[in-house]
């Protein structure tokens, strides 16, 4: 019999392994920093607009000159010079004057608001105004953007395209980030055969499976594939990935006995931290750790392999590369009433119908297939009533 | 004065060349299918699983054998044999029998339906069977997860962690899927410079942005660099580009003149299919094609040719890899008045609110640190009579 925990508990505890093997840190070119996750806080060494910038086409004016002006009564200003892109104005300009700027252009000293091309006529040194406009009318100030000293990337967030942007902006070219955990992941089971499969024999689909999930979370899998259920293949197995990863997962067992054997291995390896968490599907996961390294036992079972991965695995990875902890991503209310589940948490593949509800996608025995067909899953406390229809249920991401 | 045509004329005519320059196939082992986009359906050449199996550890059994039995009335059944995991039963049932299985064992022939190890008593060749079970009870069917000539995966879906799975459990280890479109970026601009900035000058945003979008979707980008305003510049880099590259983005030219002298380049390689699209912002954007490649003329400035590159040339893309037209994520109500947009389709970027709202992210001129800030865009019809608070908006994804 297992000696369950709560996935509260299991989370915990893995969370306080995961912490202690925090990764280490690189520095990658700014492209190649895309979908990593940021290694330290990156501040702005400088403001962005680095000045004072028009937004159109028109002239720098001193906007008091303009006040009052309109179509019928223009202001008369005096054309004092021609700001270029990319250079700073060689000159200033005064009350009465103005300055041919281009859109992107910098302001010159003295100006505080640009008037709209369309809105003027020049002649020559003249340059009629039909228009009033405010201070700071189509200008962008030093430091709209981003301020100095402002972090544009968060230790722990993913870099996307907007922070690829705003350092590109800033011209930081280098950029740290933590490195990609390395998983190791091995299936076992007799009945686990890598070519075609005779009668009672099955694929391997969890080294597939957990390889794509690791992936997807900015992980480098490497797929050792299956080994039988057999005390040295498994040592070995283990001992070999241990050696080059910061992760192991080992999943399947075909029977309790395989299970406890593996727990008895990586105990010897380390120590065994649990064995057993009230959920389902996921029950009987194994967690030990060894020289510092984190490895999991996984159910053989491709769905609950998953959903340990998601609920378990993840959250350690998650603390690897100190990101937050998984958030739903939407609330919908349920289509379905679930009974009291008898203390263990469970975990239910949705779809979201037209309407927005979440429906159940039954399944027998969670086969992997209701995954394609699922817009995400929802947790259902342990020992709760059960979920009503109507009631409100977060939706996770798959 | 630009000829500007409608969002969805730009985007017809871009997905009309893009269909013609539709991108080439290849192989990749399934591991690396993670993320591509299959080139052909590929459908299961048999059934998952491929025999019936049991779901649980107990006796597989002739379910009317147990029909009216209890813990006070069990049947008495002869145990004729155990299913062991990865073998065909050497055996069958007929009626007052059953064999022991395990957790995913094949049934033997016969049975058709599996009772729980713990609703049953075993002693030597009898079991006392203390509970009735309907016929497929704790079975899983053959073909009850995928069924043989069944589409996994569709021509033109992304692959992700469910199909990978079912591509393993199916044993279909090579994968054919559309090759990664070539993309080249090149920015132009006399004020964009590569070192530090003197005044005036700007740092090159858009090459490294549009190559992360690029690399969003699937693309492998080039990351030209930034050219001076210069037609001798501009066309050899469009040439060289042209010649690795399925597409070609060129943003920038910071005047209307630096824009006709790239769209007269882009004339004189191939064609240019259109000059200005009356979207906000975006409507100085040129498209052409040369050699059957698709070249596309961006705004300089970062967020414009964000939205750009986000409404007609990831529909270009999208076309060439064979998905379906983007669609938005969610829909919610405006926390917010719009007025009237005067003819051009308009982009806002929104953050939606604790209850849900999407509330609008004011920005002079659209500086690209709104990106950072969004949850998503909106888009305002062209010709509206505007936007009211508590009008449903569409939310499409960053």
């Amino acid at each position: 019999m297992l000696n369950v925990i709560s996935k509260e508990e299991a989370v915990a505890c893995v969370a306080g392994a995961a912490a202690k093997a925090k990764i280490k840190t690189e520095t990658v070119s700014l492209p190649d920093a895309a979908g990593r996750i940021a290694a330290e806080d990156v501040r702005a060494a400088e403001s962005l607009p680095p000045f004072d910038r028009s937004t159109v086409d028109g002239f720098a004016v001193v906007a008091a000159d303009t006040f009052g002006s309109g179509d019928a009564i223009p202001a008369e200003l005096t054309v004092a010079g021609e700001c270029r892109m990319g250079e700073l104005p060689p000159f200033s300009i005064g009350r009465g004057q103005c300055a041919a700027i281009p859109t992107g252009g910098m302001l010159p000293r003295g100006a505080d608001a640009v008037v709209m091309v369309e809105h003027t006529e020049r002649d020559g040194e003249l340059c009629l105004v039909y228009a009033g406009v405010s201070p700071g009318a189509n200008v962008v100030r030093q430091g709209d953007d981003i301020s100095k000293g402002e972090a544009v990337v968060r230790k722990g967030t993913e870099i996307g395209v907007p922070e690829i942007a705003a350092l590109a902006a800033l011209g930081v070219y280098e950029i740290p980030v933590f490195k990609k955990p390395v998983v190791s992941v091995i299936s076992t089971g007799d009945e686990i055969v890598t070519g075609t499969p005779r009668p009672g024999e099955m694929r391997d689909v969890n080294s597939f499976l957990l390889s794509a999930l690791c992936g997807n979370m900015g992980c480098e899998a490497i797929r050792y594939g299956a080994v039988r259920d057999d005390r040295e293949q498994i040592r070995a197995a283990l001992e070999s990935c241990l050696e080059r990863s910061d992760l192991v997962l080992i999943s399947g067992g075909s029977s309790a006995g395989t299970r406890d054997m593996t727990a008895e291995i990586i105990d010897s390896l380390g120590a065994v931290h649990f064995h057993g968490i009230a959920m389902k599907p996921g029950k009987p996961t194994i967690f030990g750790t060894a020289g510092g390294k984190l490895i999991f036992g996984l159910p053989g079972h491709p769905l609950a392999a998953y959903f340990v991965f998601r609920l378990i695995v993840s959250e350690a990875i998650r603390t690897m590369l100190g990101l937050p902890a998984d958030q739903p991503f939407a609330k919908a209310p349920a289509a379905f009433n679930v009974p009291s589940n008898h203390g263990r948490e469970e975990y239910l593949c949705v779809r979201r119908s037209e309407t927005g509800e979440a429906v159940p996608l039954h399944t027998k025995s969670g086969l992997i297939s209701v995954l394609s067909e699922a817009d995400g899953f929802i947790r259902i406390a342990r020992n709760t009533e059960g979920l009503k229809k109507g009631d409100t249920v977060e939706l996770y991401r798959l």
